[in-house]
């Protein structure tokens, strides 16, 4: 007979050390689950639980997107997908701002609505708020049931499972394959886009899955590169477009696990200020997958390393502007249309907060201060 | 005969350490010449170099404000000052994302562009853009005859006069003057307000100078909070609404001229990550000078002493809900319609960035790695 040390905490970890490593691995599944029964045998996309007709979807001059925190980042990635693809004017809103400024919505308003839990307080009153302007609102949650599901006059459900760690990973790019399809769908609805086109892009979402799988296999390079830049004393995410709404999320990420001081930041915007802060020991990282902007990035990169600031290059597999002659350290990831790359972006950045935070010793899971459904205001 | 020490630089200071402090000093002045001309005997709005009719002005359904930097900063409190009072969408932009976003934008926006210098290469760029697809456009501009207010349809001059100190102070309060009369201007043709009620506007923003005459004699106060506050780790500055406007401002000015880390926050969003941060060596400034969201302030200025950070409260003066007693220090400052409180809330902002900035020996005109005006992309 012997002591077995293994409860069922550790158990559902399945192996992991922690619940956000875990559920940073489950992001394959969890994206799959999300695209199953959404995406039909000829690659259209399908919502049987929206009852939105096409006449109701054009009647909509204006999108606002509410949510708090990862959420609300979910949402400035949408934003830019959908003025690309639905040519209106989309507006983020963080949920606390949104529902104290007496907010310009009204019936020719879709109000989407996002929350992993379904019960983030603020969420839930700018919901209410929404509804009571007019709008037509549309929920992307988590969990079944919940109250933010359960007001909202649309509801699509992310597939994420329960999500553990306070730092919330899988629910983040779940929560993007559902606005992609949310995106895609109105605009076949609208006769946007015809349905080879869409059919293109289903295909492109379907093989993420994968790609993400791939991403994964960055592991033990990334936590290499994290021993080193866990002693960085602050951090910035610079990005262009679609890049920046990542980096966004990416800096929020370190910020919750780590504890050291990261921020997001337009790459253009650094020449207005913030480059006063970065000398050696400031790790910038410079997110580089959108084609059209490649070579602004790279000059914003060059503005870095000029001042001897710690750079990192995120960049697609084949990218040949950056190397180790130009950046101390280069991150490859698989390629896709530039509208799809977030999801291919955030999970280097979510394991490399992963990683940072873990080589500090920090309590991963659980960071000090926070909770993982914020249902105080 | 004896020599004198006394240059031409030294001089222009007028006795001031740095060009950064005698700007800060000017803003009574500076506000006053931007108001002058611009309000009549009746105090009501004038702008004879506008050519807007009532027509064109009705015909805007959205504004989109584009701006770099700073500039960018005073595009946010018009936001908001727009959006309650003009009730159409306001979007603010960085002008380095607009101007790549293939933005939205028609005949029917009106598109307000910022710049102190009036070269700013991306917002120039963004001009040029917005223009194309057909926005009427209208820049706030410092420098008389720059490129913007050449190119733009309609220009309104503010009259910081030469502005020296890479960090901007002095061309923000007027840039905000500005975009204020500009809201009041429209509101008034659009016959939204009546003339009592613009008049009990301008009458406020007429005493603006004076006020801020009396923030300023806070400076020793100030200086002395910034010996202590010099040696922290990280700030954060955090505000609702107009406040959370203002914040973005305040952390801006300060990570220029002290090279310390400082991010503005939206209130609410603390909980949703950032408030791991939180810990002894830590500042968190806390704007509490919009009466609608004080009581939610309270509970976010708790939060942040639960957890053993610095904190700093900006408050009206007559506030009884902060004192020393719930945090480190109180700033107080005078009162006037909640709309204008940034032009009072930021002077004691720009004071402590300076002061912090020399309490730690920077080169608080000349920060390094910055320019002046961005003219490059």
């Amino acid at each position: 007979v012997f002591a077995v040390t293994w409860d069922v905490s550790t158990a559902s970890k399945g192996g992991y050390d922690h619940f956000m490593l875990k559920e940073i691995h489950e992001q394959p599944q969890t994206i799959r689950d999300t695209l199953r029964g959404r995406v039909s045998d000829t690659n259209q996309v399908m919502f049987p639980e929206l009852k939105l007709s096409r006449e109701q979807l054009l009647n909509f001059n204006r999108i606002v997107i509410v949510a708090c925190g990862t959420a609300y980042h979910a949402g400035m990635v949408a934003k830019h997908f959908y003025e690309a693809l639905l040519r209106r004017p989309v507006e983020v809103s963080v949920a606390s701002e949104f529902r104290y400024s007496d907010p310009i919505v009204d019936q020719h308003t879709l109000a989407i609505i996002i929350s992993q839990s379904g019960e983030t307080a603020d969420t839930l009153a700018a919901l209410r708020e929404a509804k009571v302007k007019g709008a037509t609102t549309l929920a992307v949650v988590n969990v079944v049931g919940s109250s933010i599901a359960r007001e909202s006059d649309e509801v699509i459900y992310t597939y994420a499972g329960p999500e553990i760690s306070v730092a919330s990973t899988k629910a983040y790019t779940t929560q993007l394959i559902a606005l992609y399809l949310v995106g895609l769908y109105i605009a076949e609805q609208e006769n946007r886009l015809g349905p080879t086109v869409v059919a293109g892009y289903v295909e492109l979402l379907k093989a993420l899955p994968a790609q993400v799988a791939q991403v994964l296999k960055l592991g033990p390079e990334i936590k290499e590169l994290a021993q080193g830049l866990s002693k960085s004393s602050s951090f910035f995410f610079l990005g262009r477009g679609f890049d920046y709404a990542v980096a966004m999320e990416a800096a929020l990420k370190l910020k919750e696990v780590s504890y050291i001081h990261a921020e997001a930041y337009a790459a253009g915007e650094m020449k207005h200020g913030p480059l006063a802060l970065v000398e050696p020991g400031v790790t910038v990282v410079c997110f580089a997958t959108q084609s059209a902007l490649y070579d602004k990035m790279l000059s914003n990169v060059k503005e870095i390393t000029a001042r001897d600031g710690g750079a990192v290059a995120l960049v697609k597999d084949g990218d040949e502007g950056l190397d180790t002659r130009s950046v101390d350290s280069v991150l490859r990831i698989p390629s896709t249309h530039d509208w799809f790359m977030p999801i291919l972006a955030i999970v280097p950045m979510q394991m490399l907060a992963y990683y940072i935070a873990a080589a500090l010793g920090r309590e991963i899971d659980q960071p000090r201060n926070l909770a993982k459904s914020v249902t105080v205001e």
